[in-house]
């Protein structure tokens, strides 16, 4: 039977989930969390509310694909290799050269290094899984999901940078923006859920994993969004800083003795965020359980960041009607979803306490008479990539 | 008779404006442009509308401020110098240290040299202008006024970055903000404007000028500004490019062939904004004027970046009871002001055209029944800080 494997590569992290195309049915799914951590966590989950979990170091993405591959078939969930027939990898630049979906070749591979630049985090990352699936299954059709496709829809106004035009015109200086499938998948639930065309909504999207975005959709169009030309930009993250003054970079460079802004940038890349501010973790869970000041600190500064962008983007479409939380953070810290909402009254969002004390299902937190509604929606990336992958394979 | 002078001095100019205090009266003002170039241009106008003017090399601010005192008396401005018992100084950066307007003694003066390397072009000027006052006038009251005193009310949930905390600890990494004086001068306006106690009120003012900053002030304090750690940062500017995505920096670095980030920060601050994205002008004035399609972009994007500051300090306050507009673009540009308030009127701002139709007056240019008051408050520097002066010649 045809399988089609939808790879969601993160920097450390790896989330799949098997299908049986074309009938959407879910065989299999899992994630590798913590890769290049100690205490790596690798879980499968199949059949019948079956399990398989296995905490180990595990180094790197070459290894923990290995490992997948292998439990795969001792699990009796695939019976060769041969049955994955595509493999979809959500990549996260796809610059002015992906406006859809693309079969990966060694020419598409290429480009996917070369947009490295524009996300130095990820590309790299996703570029190695794939070379990875191209030594293992040499078979498979590879297809590259782009999270900036989704984006490709921003008017110029909001994707310029105040800077020379000809950075733009002759580099590609511009904000691509990122999380575009996420964003367009929730986006579009919303829509549904709330029983209206999307066409005619106003809805904020809120991407808020160990990297984060906010998004404006108008009438089911990304119009603006908080990441920028590569995803260091907009909210504090995990390990990114979001939004700084670039002036820092010269003063700190200077304090810190760097002659190449390529480290600064690491700094600002892997050390900074909640993991920086907080001293402690760059994971959500951590800071919520730990009692010291900087934790505390640094929590009330991402709900503080996701509120302003929240608010700007309701300037910029002047109104909402709805918003959007998924993606790890969003899906289930309960009570930063309602610190985030309570300290937006004045827009017309009222959290209804009870509704919104649940992880990871979806459904409408709001209360009834909130004139924003408020959704809680789990996104679901994977889907949007099999369904990509289906169609390339025609 | 008692008279404060309040001194606005930059790198090769000196700005100053003579009062009779307290009544508050200016009795004489001018300028020195081009300090330490050849054919330095000295002004004062005083009396009816009278003027004094020379061309000629002024090499230094000593021989400018000198010239000043000497051209006070022989105008019979002054009887003599006594008669100037405070000098106000604006000052650029006055750090965590500076929290309000003080008398500039010596330590105090050592402080402002240490505080250069946060305004390297500013304060070493500004404390060179005091020494000079200090032994020209060695009788008179110097008072520093800081431009960042007033943002010292922010919040460590506003003022931090989302960087490793030992950056701001050891090196003083945070925001600063600047045009305090200005935008403490104008939310106390609108709040007598509006006959309401400031401790009630969410006030967003936006200085919008070259430099343009957004300041949210919530009973009567600034919680948060839009200029960062220098005046780099936040909305668009004249040449400055206001926020972007830091990694830009390391890409167009690249692209550019620049090893020193100094020539990337000059860029960013001297060929961005308005004139990066026009090609035409730095100044607001030559693009509406201009019919080019990046002159059209550049002006909406300006309007679209300090609309999406204010949705974003709505949010942080959770309301917002007036907009204030002040400064060059602000007294005077008043279409840009019309489209700014045209879209937040999701907020409950509505603009009075007709009242809006105005340059450079104090008043209230929202309608009657606009539930959010926006207001048009040319703004005076000068006047606070001779009211500083006053205050702690006491």
């Amino acid at each position: 039977m045809s399988k089609t494997i939808a790879i969601n590569a993160g920097s450390s992290s790896l989330k799949w989930q098997l299908y049986t195309m074309p009938e959407e049915t879910v065989v299999a799914k899992g994630i590798v969390e913590r890769i290049g951590l100690n205490d790596s966590i690798f879980t499968i989950k199949y059949g019948e509310d079956e399990k398989y979990e296995v905490i180990k170091d595990i180094e790197d993405h070459e290894i923990a694909i290995n490992m997948l591959l292998e439990q795969l078939t001792t699990l009796n969930i695939i019976d060769s290799f041969d049955e994955i027939t595509g493999a979809g990898h959500r990549i996260v630049a796809g610059g002015e050269h992906f406006k859809e979906s693309a079969i990966i070749d060694d020419k598409a591979l290429a480009l996917v290094d070369e947009l490295a630049e524009f996300a130095p985090l990820h590309n790299p990352a996703e570029a190695k899984v794939i070379r990875v699936f191209q030594k293992l299954l040499p078979n498979t059709l590879n297809v590259g999901v782009f999270d900036t496709s989704f984006h490709t829809t921003m008017p110029k106004v909001n994707y310029l940078y105040s800077i020379p035009t000809e950075y733009y015109e002759k580099y590609g200086a511009r904000k691509y923006g990122a999380h575009g499938t996420s964003h367009r998948y929730v986006a579009e639930r919303a829509a549904d859920m709330l029983g209206k065309p999307i066409e005619e909504l106003k809805i904020i999207t809120c991407h808020l994993g160990n990297g984060a975005s906010i998004t404006a959709v108008e009438g089911g169009k990304s119009i603006d969004t908080s990441m920028g030309f590569t995803p260091l930009a907009g909210v504090t993250m995990g390990t990114r800083s979001g939004d700084i003054d670039a002036s820092l970079l010269q003063y700190l460079m200077g304090k810190l003795e760097l002659t190449n802004i390529k480290d600064m940038i690491d700094i600002l890349n892997k050390k900074s965020g909640l993991l920086g501010l907080s001293g402690i973790s760059s994971d959500m869970r951590d800071l919520q359980n730990s009692d010291t000041e900087a934790a505390k600190i640094a929590l009330e500064i991402f709900e503080d960041r996701v509120r302003k962008y929240i608010g700007s983007y309701v300037a910029t479409m002047n109104g909402v009607d709805a918003i959007v939380f998924t993606a790890g953070i969003g899906e289930n810290a309960v009570d930063i979803r309602k610190n985030i909402i309570d300290g937006l009254s004045f827009f017309g969002c009222e959290m209804d306490a009870d509704k919104n004390n649940v992880r990871g299902e979806e459904r409408i937190i709001s209360t009834d008479d909130s004139k924003v509604k408020v959704l809680l929606v789990p996104t679901d990336e994977e889907l949007m990539i099999a369904r990509d992958v289906e169609a390339l394979k025609k």
